[in-house]
C-alpha cells in the first residue's frame, strides 16, 4: 500500500517545521499554494515574522492540463530532485538547492525563489537581462558535458542512464512537439484564424521529414543528461542572477534539444515584440537585443563547452583533430531545428505562451503567430545545413523577411 | 550472501535432470565442460542411450582471456538469458531454445546445438551455406525492427532499455574495436611483421575521426536492442539451417554495428582466402562468393526491414515518403564503418580470428592481414559517404587493388 496522497497546507507547515536549520525556533509559519502548472501542486511556506521561506513541490498523479485521464508516473518527482541534486553540484549559482524530500509522497523541500522572476514574464514586460546568456551558457556546457561520454565514465554514465528512464514525460514531448502539430490531433489548439497555417503545417512532406529526423534524436541519442523543458517559464531571473527549476523531464537524450528550447523561447518572444507596447523603447532595439542573445547563448555555451572538452574529457578518441569543431556543429544544427519544434508547436499545438497569446490585439497577435511559424519552420527546414550561429540568424531574417514582417 | 559458485559437472547433471520434458526417465547423463570461450563456463548433458542433449552455459565472474584481474558482472548471464528469450519468441527458427535458467547461480539451460558447425570453421573449409544470407538477413531485420521505435511501444521500449544496461560488456567493445587499435596499448596483439601497419593505425588521424563518430553511435545510438556480438564465432550453421547464440553483450545500440558484424566477418575470410589451400575449387570463386553474400546478406536484411516497416510500422511521423530510404542508408552506413573497425580490431587488437591465424604459411598470413587492413580502413575512411551495397563492395575492391593483391 502506497502512502501517497496530495499534501494538504497544514501538513506542507508541518514538514516545514521538521526541516532542520532553515526556519527560526519560533516562527510563525504560513502556507499557500500557488502551483499554476499543469502536473503538481506547489506549497510556498513562509514565515509571518521572518523573510525565511521554502517551496515544497508535489507531483499529482495525473496531468491537469487535460484532465484527470491523462496518467503521469510519480516517479518523476524523483527524477526532478535527483536532477535538481546533479545539477546543484555541477552549477550552484544556477540551480535552486534541495533541503529535503520524500519519494513515497513525491515530493522535494528546495530553495524558495519568489524573490526572482519568471524570465518569460520579464521579457514580456521587456526587461533586460545582461548576465542571462553567459549564466545559461555556463549551465547548459557543465550539465551537458558532465553527463555524457565525454565528461563522465562511461560505464558510470550507462548506469546513471538506466536511473532517468521516463516514458511518461518523454510522451508529452514526442506528442506535443513531434507529432500533433503536423497531423489532425485533438491536442492541437489555434485559432480559425490560421487554419491555414495549420493546414499547410499537415501538408508539408519536406518539413515532415526534417521533423521525423529530429524526432528520432529525441527518442534515441543518449548524448546527456537534459533538463528537458527549458522553456523560458522553468527559468527564474533577477538582472544579476538565474536560475533553473523543474527539470521533472530529464532524461537521456540529444545535448541540442536543451539548447533549442532556449534558443526557440528567445524567439518566440522576439516574434512576439511589435505585438507589445508598453515600453518605449525602439521596437529595432528591443528585436536586435533578442536576436543578440540568442547569439550570445549559443557562444557563451560554445566557449565554455570547449574549455570544459579541452580541460576534463575522459574520452581519448575525442581529442582527434577536427573532431570537437564537429561535434559542436552538430549539437548547432541540432538545437537549431529542436527551437524550430518548439516554435511550431507553441503556435498551433496543446500548450501555448504567454508572450504571443497575451497579445490583446487579434491582429497583432496572428501576426505574431505567423512570424513564429515561419521562423520556426525556417529553422527545422535548414537546420542539417548551417555552420555556424550567424547562419542560425539568417535563418530568422529569411524566413521574417519572406513573409513582408518589417524588423 | 549470494549462492554464486563456478558449477560441477555432477551439478550440471543434476540440473538437467530435474528439467521436465527433455530427457527420457531412465536416461544415463553424462557431462563435458566444453567452454573454449573466455567468459563462462559451458556444460555438454549428453545420454549414453539416446540423442537427448542440452547445454548449461554459466557466466564467471571475471573475463579469462585477461586472467582473473577484469572482473565481468554476473548480470550479463541474466541479460544473454532475456535476449535469447525475446530474439527467440522474433525467430524462432534462428535462436536456441531457454528450457531453464538461475539469475542467482548465472546459468542458463538452452537447446544443445552441437549438431551444428561454428560458422567461422565452416567458411574456413570453404563450406557453402546459400541458405545463411536470407536466414540472417531476416533475423537481422525482425529483432532489430521489433525492437526499436520503428517496430514497439516507445515508452515499452525505454523501459526495456533500462534492463539492457551492460556497461562490463560495452566496455570490452569500447576499447577493444574502438580504441586500443588506434593507440600504443598493452591489450594489442600482432607479429613484428606487421608493425608498420600498427604505426600508421595509430598515426592515421582521418582515420581515428571517423573511429571517433562510430564510438560516439556506438555509445550513444540507442536504436534497438543488438546482439552485440555477431561475428561468425557466434552463428551455428548447418547448409539448411542457421542459429544465433551467444548475446551477452547485448543493449540497446545501433542497427548498423550487429550488421557490421556479420559483413566484418565474411571480409576478414575473405581476405584469409589465399592462404587456405585445402580445396581444389577456383580462388576467384569461393572470394566472389563471399562478396556475394555480404551483398546478399544486405539486401535480405533491407527487403525484410522494409516488409516490417511497411507491415507493422508504429511511429507516425516515420510513414514521411522518404523517410524509409534515408534511414535504410544510414543503417547501411553504419554497418560499413562498423564492419571496417571490426575487420581492423580483429588484426592488430587484443582477439583474433581463426581465418588469419589459422594461416600457416608466414607470407601468405601476413599478406592477409594486410588485405584485411586495407579493406577495413578504406570502410571506415568512405563509410559516410556510401549510397548501396555495392559502394561498399566497391570500397573492398578498391582498397585490395591499391595494395596489389590480386583478386
Amino acid at each position: 500500500m502506497s502512502a501517497y496522497h496530495p499534501l494538504t497546507s497544514e501538513e506542507a507547515i508541518t514538514l516545514a517545521q521538521r526541516l532542520p536549520g532553515v526556519f527560526s525556533e519560533n516562527a510563525v509559519l504560513n502556507c499557500r499554494e500557488i502551483g499554476d502548472g499543469n502536473l503538481n501542486l506547489v506549497f510556498h511556506v513562509t514565515t509571518e515574522n521572518s523573510a525565511e521561506s521554502i517551496i515544497i513541490k508535489q507531483a499529482v498523479p495525473y496531468a491537469k492540463v487535460v484532465g484527470e485521464s491523462w496518467p503521469l508516473s510519480l516517479e518523476r518527482a524523483r527524477i526532478e530532485r535527483q536532477s535538481l541534486e546533479i545539477q546543484h553540484r555541477l552549477c550552484p549559482d544556477f540551480v535552486p538547492k534541495v533541503f529535503a524530500y520524500s519519494d513515497e509522497l513525491a515530493y522535494t523541500i528546495m530553495e524558495d525563489l519568489s524573490q526572482y522572476t519568471i524570465m518569460r514574464k520579464g521579457l514580456i514586460d521587456g526587461i533586460t537581462y545582461p548576465r542571462f546568456a553567459e549564466h545559461i551558457g555556463q549551465f547548459l556546457a557543465k550539465t551537458l558535458f558532465y553527463t555524457s561520454d565525454l565528461g563522465m565514465n562511461q560505464q558510470e554514465k550507462k548506469e546513471l542512464a538506466g536511473r532517468y528512464v521516463n516514458p511518461d514525460l518523454c510522451k508529452i514531448t514526442e506528442d506535443l512537439i513531434f507529432e500533433d502539430p503536423y497531423r489532425s490531433s485533438a491536442n492541437n489548439s489555434y485559432s480559425d484564424s490560421i487554419e491555414d497555417e495549420a493546414e499547410a503545417l499537415r501538408n508539408d512532406i519536406p518539413l515532415h521529414f526534417e521533423v521525423a529526423l529530429l524526432r528520432e534524436k529525441f527518442l534515441t541519442h543518449s548524448q546527456a543528461l537534459l533538463h528537458g523543458d527549458l522553456h523560458t517559464g522553468s527559468i527564474f531571473v533577477t538582472p544579476e542572477s538565474t536560475k533553473m527549476i523543474d527539470p521533472e523531464f530529464a532524461y537521456f537524450g540529444p545535448m541540442g534539444f536543451d539548447i533549442g528550447a532556449v534558443i526557440g523561447n528567445l524567439l518566440l518572444n522576439y516574434a512576439s515584440q511589435p505585438g507589445w507596447n508598453q515600453s518605449n523603447e525602439d521596437l529595432t532595439l528591443r528585436e536586435e537585443r533578442l536576436l543578440e542573445m540568442v547569439k550570445d547563448v549559443w557562444n557563451h555555451f560554445e566557449s565554455s563547452f570547449r574549455s570544459l572538452w579541452n580541460k576534463d574529457l575522459v574520452d581519448e578518441m575525442s581529442r582527434t583533430p577536427g573532431y570537437q569543431d564537429h561535434y559542436l556543429t552538430e549539437v548547432l544544427r541540432d538545437a537549431t531545428g529542436f527551437a524550430g519544434c518548439k516554435m511550431i508547436r507553441r503556435i498551433v499545438g496543446l500548450s501555448h505562451v504567454a508572450d504571443i497569446d497575451g497579445i490583446e490585439n487579434d491582429m497583432a497577435r496572428e501576426t505574431a503567430q505567423r512570424k513564429a511559424l515561419a521562423v520556426g519552420k525556417n529553422l527545422v527546414r535548414h537546420h542539417r545545413n548551417i555552420g555556424t550561429v550567424d547562419d542560425l540568424l539568417k535563418l530568422v531574417h529569411l524566413a521574417t523577411t519572406e513573409i513582408g514582417v518589417s524588423i
